[in-house]
C-alpha cells in the first residue's frame, strides 16, 4: 500500500525517537503545586526564546490564546482582531463565549496585516455609551493568509498605534519560530512590540502537545488562574515539557527546510493546470482550485494517499512539516499530477 | 435670555399637552401580571404598525434590541452587524458581556446597507471549530449613516441572503417611521423581510419613554422572560404606554416636516463655508466641519443656545424634531451664522 | 358585580389623582443627558431618605440588584445570599447570566436573617482554585419569609461580618419603609451598615413604576454605566420620576395603616379553620392552607373577587397596600369565610 | 537527607517504569483530527469501565467537570450541588464565570450525600421568574467530606428524585475506583443513576496527565465542542493516553492497600494525642488538630519532610496512593510522633 503524505497540517507530525527517549526520561513532579522541574525549566527557556520574563505552559493553542484574552481584558470590553485570525475564525467563539468580549473584525490584508489607518479609526474614545477598546491581536505567521511573515516593522507600527491608545497587544505566535525563520530575526523581535505572545510547541516544532503563554512575571501569574479556571493545570505535565523542550533545542534550526519544501510543492502544483497556489512564504501552501471543485479534488489527493484540507471557498490548503521530506513532495506532486491528468482525460 | 434651540437628538422632546392628558386618564394595571389594558393595546397596536404578530414594551431602544439578541441566539452564537450600527456603537457591548456573542463587523456602506459580496463571505459554514453565525442586524433608518433610509429592497436583499443560510434577522428601526416617510413606504413593507423588529416611542414620536419588540408571537413570549431577567419588567407601565399610543396616533404623519426642517438646516449650514453637511434623507443631518475642532463648535453654538453633539471624528450631528419649528431653523442658522463670522473676523 | 380586592402584591396599586397630576405637571428633560430636573431632584431625595451620597432612578425592583451586582463585582466572583432572597428566588438567574457571579445560598431563617456562624464559615479564603467571596446580599423587609423586618442589629451584624473580611454588602430594600415603619427606626439606620441599598416606588409605595439604587457618588457613577447597558435608561423619566416623588411624600407615613390592615387579615383568617396564616410583621401575610389544594383555594377566591398568588408549597400570600381598605379586609374575609363553609358542606 | 514522603495529594504520583515504556511506545495521531489510536482506544475503555456509551479525554478534572457543565445546561440554568463539592470549591467558580449557571449549594453531610428532603426542596417549579433548575452533580468518592464512598442507593435516591423532575445528573467521580473498591461493587454500578461521570486517571490510578467525561454518545459528541472552547484540544495526546491505559490495566486492583495505608495512616495519628483523624473509607486522611495551629503542623512536618496540606479551619488533609508504601506511613508517623513529641516538651 501506497504511504500516506500527511499535508493537513503540520500538527500531525509524530515525535522523533530522541523526543521520545526525552519523555520516557523527564524528571517530574505535580505542576499545579508548582514543582515540576521539566515545567519550570520549559516555561523559563520558551519567556526567553520569545524575550519576555515568564510563561506558562497549557495544552493547546486555543488555551494559551484564551488565556490572554481573559488575562488582559474584562468582559464587556473590546478586542479588535483580524477577520481571517485563527482567534476569530477556529476558536469556537471563546473570545465571547467565555471572555465576554466585543470583537471588532478588520479586514486582514493579504500579508497578514491590517490596515494601520482601519485600525486608527477601530479604537473608541470612552464613552458611556461604549465598551472600551482595550486589546489588539495580531497573528505571526497568519495561517489563514497563506502563512504570510509579519515583519518586525509591520507589527511594530500596528502595535504601536494600540498602546498610544492604551491597548494591549496580544501576539499569537503560534508559528512564529516559522515568521523568524523566514524573516531572519529572532522571534524576540517579533515579539518586542507585544505585551504578550503565544507559541505552539506542536505545530512545525513537532513536539505531541503544548503551547506557551509569555509576558510579563505579573501577567504570567494572572494567567494562571484562568488556566485553572479553564481546566488546563495538567499533574506530571513534565512528560509533555520534556518533548517541548527537545523541540525548542533541536527542530527551530531545520524550520527553513520546510519552507523550501513548501515553495517547492508550490511550483510544482503551479505547473499542473487546475491550481493557483499563493506563492509561500513559510511551510504554508494555500491553494486555489482554477477548476472542479475543492472537496472533490481533497477526495480524490486522499484516495492516493495525499492529504489536505478545505481553506476557504475555492481554496485547500497544505503544508510541509518534520515528517515530510523533499522525497515526499516529490511524490505527492507525482500523485496530483496523475490525479490531474486523469481529470482532463 | 434667548431660547434654546435642543438638536442634540430627537429624543430630547417633551410631552404635549394632549399626550399629557392621555398619560393622566390612562387605564392602568400590573403588567407584570399582564393587566395592564393600556400597555396590551400599545403592544397590539405597534405590532399591527410594522406587521408582525406581537409585541413586547420596554423602557428603552437599547433593551428592545439587547431582548432581540437574547431572543435570537444563544451564547457563543455570531452576530453579524454593520460597524457603525447602533448596537455595536452605542449599546455597552452588551452583545458581548450580556448576550455573549460574537460580532463579526463588516463595513456599513455610506448609504446604510452593507455589501452582499460581504455579508455572503461572512457567514460560516458549520464546523467544530467556528462559532455559528446566527443572526443579521440591520438598522433603519441608519443614525451613524446620516440618518439614511435603507429602501425595501435593499433590506430585503441582505435579508434574504441571511435567511437562507439560516440566520435570523433583527431589524433595529429605532426611527422605522421616518424612513417609512422618507421612501414613501409603510414600515410594515421595511420590516417584512425581517423576523423582528424594534422601535422606539421616544425618538421622533415624542412620547416621554419607551420603545417596542415586535416578531411572532413565540418569539415574543419568549422575548418577555428576557425583559424580566433585564429588569425591564414593569408595574403601572400603562402611564407610559398611554403617551405611546398618544404619538403613534398622532406624531407619525408629521414626520416629513422634520424631514423638510433638516433639509432646510442642512442647505444653511452648506452656505457658511466652514462646514459641509451630508445630505439628509431623513431628521438627520450629520455636519463635517471643513476648519476648526468639532468640539470647540459645539461650545461656542452652545454658548449661542444651538445644542448639537459630536459625532464621530471631525463631525457633529443635528437632528429636528417636533419640538423645532422651521423659525427655529432659521434662528438656528442666524445665531451659527454670527458665530461663523466672529470666527472670521 | 362584585369589586376585586386584589391582594396579589402591593405592586398592583393604581396611581392616586394627586400622583396623577403630578406626573401631568412634571417638568422633564432627556435624562441621558442627565437633563430632567424631576429625576435629578428624585435622585437626590431618595438617597436622602435612605442615608446615601447619590442614587440612579431605573425601571424596576430587579434592574436595581441587577445593577448592584453588576457594580459591586466581576464575573467569577462569589455573592453570597438567602436562599430565600428575591435576587435567588425571582429575578431569573441574572445574577448568573449576566452578572456571572457564584452564588453561595444560605439558608434564610424565618426572621429573614441568615445564621452568623454560617456566614463566617461560607466567606472563602483567597486561593488560586476559588473565586473571591466579594458580595453578601440582605433582604429587608423579607418577602418570602412573610415579609419580615430585619432589626438594625441583625443586618449590622452580618454586615459587620462581611465587611470585616472585605466583601461589599447590598440591601435589597424594596420595602425598606415597610421595615422601617415595622420597627419604628428610619430606613437611614437600616441602611446605615450597608454599602448600597436599593428600593420601589412601585410596591407599597404606591407610584406606577420605578425603584433607585442608592450609594456613594463614586458607587453610582459605575452603576449609571451599568443601567446603560441593561437598557435601563430612559429619556424623559420625569414622568415615572413625579409619582415617585409623591409617594415618597405621602405615601411613607400611611403605611402602618397597610401593617394593621395585614394582622387584621391574618387574624380573621386563622379563625376560619383551614388556614394558618404566619404572624405578618409588615403588610404580607403568608399562609398555610392545613386541608385542600393552594391552587384550588386561590381559584375559589378568584372566583369570588379576592386575589392571592402562591407562595412556596402548600402556602399562599394575600399583600395589604394603598388600594385595599379596612372595608376590603373585612369584606375579603367575609367572601373567603363563605368559601370555606361551603368547602366543608 | 531524609526522602520526602508526600501525602498532600494522590495527584503527586510519578510514572512508573512500565507507565513510562508505555507512553514511549505509544502509537500516536492527531487527536484534533481524531486519528490518534491510543486515544480512541482510551476513550474506548473508560467508557466501559464506567459502563457508560462514550467518553472524551481531557486535561484535567475541572475541565472534565466544566465541559459536564457546558454540555448538560444553557448559561442562566441552575446547577445544584453540595457546598463542600470539589466543584463548588476548588474550580475557581467556572460553574458562573464559563458556564453561567446558578449555583445552589445545599449542605453537604459528613457522609459526602446531600439531604434528599432538600434537594426535593430546591428544585425549583417552571416560572418566568426563576431559573430553571437543570443538572444536579454529585460527587464520589466526596474529598472535602474526608473521602466518604458514596453508596450506589445513596447515589440511586438522589439522582432519582432529580431525574423525575427533570434534571440532569453529573457524577464528579474523580476518585470513583477508589469507591468503587471500597464498597465493592463496580464503577459501572455506581454511575449508573447518574447521566454523565467524570474520573482522573492522575489521581489513585497515577498517571500523570487526564481525565475523562463519560456517558452517551450524543452527549459526548457535543462535549467535543466545548472540549475546543475551552483550549482541551491537544494534538498527539496518545503520549498521555497510553499511560492512562496502563494505569486503568495496572492501577485500579491495588487501590485497596491505599485504603488500608490510610487507615493505618489514621489509627497512628490518632494515637498521638493532638489530631482526631476522621476515620477514612477511602485513600484520604482528613485530620483535626485539636491543638495548635495547622499552619504550624503543617510546617513541622514539612521540615521532617512529611507533606500535607490545609483542608479548611482546623483541618490538614493527608492521602496515601501509589508512591507511598506501608514503610512510608511507619516513617511518616514515626517523624510525626517526634514532632509531637518536641512540640509537647
Amino acid at each position: 500500500m501506497t504511504a500516506v503524505i500527511d499535508l493537513r497540517s503540520d500538527t500531525v507530525t509524530k515525535p522523533t525517537p530522541g523526543m521520545r527517549a526525552a519523555m520516557a526520561a523527564a524528571e517530574v513532579g505535580d505542576d499545579v503545586f508548582g514543582d515540576d522541574p521539566t515545567v519550570n525549566l520549559l516555561e523559563a527557556r520558551a519567556a526567553e526564546a520569545v524575550g519576555k520574563e515568564a510563561a506558562v505552559f497549557v495544552p493547546s493553542g486555543t488555551m494559551a490564546n484564551l488565556v490572554a484574552l481573559l488575562t488582559h481584558t474584562n468582559p464587556g470590553d473590546e478586542v479588535i482582531l483580524g477577520d481571517q485570525s485563527h482567534i476569530f475564525q477556529y476558536e469556537v467563539g471563546g473570545v465571547a463565549r467565555v471572555a465576554g468580549l466585543v470583537t471588532r473584525t478588520l479586514a486582514n490584508l493579504p500579508d497578514g496585516t491590517i490596515d494601520p489607518a482601519e485600525l486608527r479609526a477601530a479604537i473608541r474614545p470612552e464613552t458611556i455609551h461604549s465598551p472600551g477598546s482595550r486589546l489588539l491581536c495580531l497573528e505571526n505567521t497568519h495561517n489563514r493568509c497563506a502563512g504570510a511573515a509579519l515583519p518586525p516593522a509591520a507589527v511594530g507600527e500596528l502595535a504601536e498605534i494600540a498602546r498610544r491608545r492604551g491597548l494591549a497587544v496580544h501576539l499569537d505566535g503560534a508559528r512564529i519560530f516559522n515568521a523568524a525563520a523566514a524573516l531572519g530575526v529572532t522571534a524576540a523581535e517579533l515579539a518586542a512590540p507585544c505585551d504578550s505572545v503565544s507559541f505552539c510547541f506542536s505545530k512545525g516544532l513537532g513536539a505531541p502537545v503544548g503551547s506557551v503563554l509569555c509576558g510579563s512575571r505579573e501577567f504570567v501569574a494572572r494567567a494562571r488562574r484562568f488556566r485553572k479556571l479553564l481546566g488546563g493545570g495538567m499533574r506530571q505535565a513534565g512528560v509533555l515539557a520534556a518533548a517541548a523542550l527537545y523541540a525548542l533545542e533541536h527542530h527551530i534550526e531545520r524550520l527553513p527546510e520546510d519552507h523550501k519544501h513548501a515553495r517547492r510543492l508550490a511550483e510544482g502544483l503551479a505547473t499542473l493546470g487546475p491550481f493557483r497556489p499563493l506563492p509561500p512564504q513559510t511551510n504554508i501552501v494555500v491553494v486555489e482550485a482554477l477548476e472542479g471543485r475543492v472537496d472533490d479534488w481533497i477526495a480524490a489527493f486522499a484516495a492516493e494517499g495525499v492529504l489536505a484540507v478545505a481553506f476557504g471557498p475555492g481554496r485547500f490548503r497544505m503544508v510541509t512539516h518534520l515528517d515530510v521530506s523533499r522525497a515526499d513532495v516529490d511524490e505527492a506532486l507525482t500523485r496530483i499530477s496523475r490525479i490531474v491528468g486523469a481529470a482532463h482525460r
